[in-house]
């Protein structure tokens, strides 16, 4: 629940770096957005949020990018906007995308709690920030575990048939 | 092949107004971008192509905003960048949503050809500009119309099951 803060126009390849894209995912992560901070690989906590600016996860197709984030145990992602591919990536994989206009507003290490209604509480600073609501159909993705996982539960349940 | 070029952060509600939402899609999409531009709903043409700036698609999630730029015959979108669920939703109609850091170079009315490998020829200016390239499963989402029909025929074809 603990905010990680970057700025406009992050990368995939800050998140996962081309030159390490050739190791497994578990030596990947360990150079996850070391070039905006070095730190953050080796100290990021399970439940931690990411917080972006604008565009966030722009640059090339890598679906490792949210992949690694999701790897570190990160637990949803908070940006002034996403990149449209990564956005997509981020979900099919289960990791939630919340835009929030006033995102800029978060500090490093602020306590957030997020609703998913539309709401982020700093509990930090006391702040209420107002962000889009995430579509049912995403909410569900998420809680599916992400695409894969969801497509095997209906199938398994019989919800798509031919 | 006709390109219409719209400004950064054209949202949601500027392709389907709020206040039309509730008539059908013949009818919404007159409406369909209006605010900005008045003669287009009425003077887009089967395969023309919206160019926006940055954030396209910003704002709500009305799924109905691809639908009508669908339903009006445009073949395709690009932009400096676009907002996250606004290029989901474009993808899942099977609509290709491009991005173009140079989409500002593009004029209205530009005669535009689109290889979705990573390069716009502007047939009018001769000029060639450098996009992303959509990854294979996207296009090939776009290639089977959309995401229904897409798993319409691989329940069919028995390359998903459980």
């Amino acid at each position: 629940m603990r905010a990680w803060v970057f700025g406009d126009d992050v990368d995939t390849d800050a998140m996962v770096p081309g030159r390490y894209m050739k190791l497994g995912i578990e030596e990947i992560v360990r150079h996850c957005l070391e070039s905006v901070d070095p730190g953050f690989a080796s100290s990021v906590k399970p439940s931690d949020i990411v917080v972006g600016g604008r565009n966030f996860g722009t640059g090339s197709s890598r679906e490792q990018a949210p992949e690694a984030l999701k790897y570190l145990g990160v637990a949803a992602l908070v940006a002034e906007s996403f990149a449209g591919l990564f956005y997509r990536n981020a979900f099919n994989l289960g990791l939630p995308a919340i835009v929030c206009a006033q995102a800029k507003r978060i500090r490093a290490g602020d306590l957030l709690k997020i609703d998913f209604e539309g709401r982020i509480e700093n509990l930090t600073t006391g702040e209420t920030l107002s962000c889009e609501r995430i579509p049912p159909h995403l909410l569900q993705l998420v809680r599916d575990g992400g695409l894969l996982a969801q497509l095997e539960k209906r199938l398994r349940c019989g919800t798509i048939s031919s």
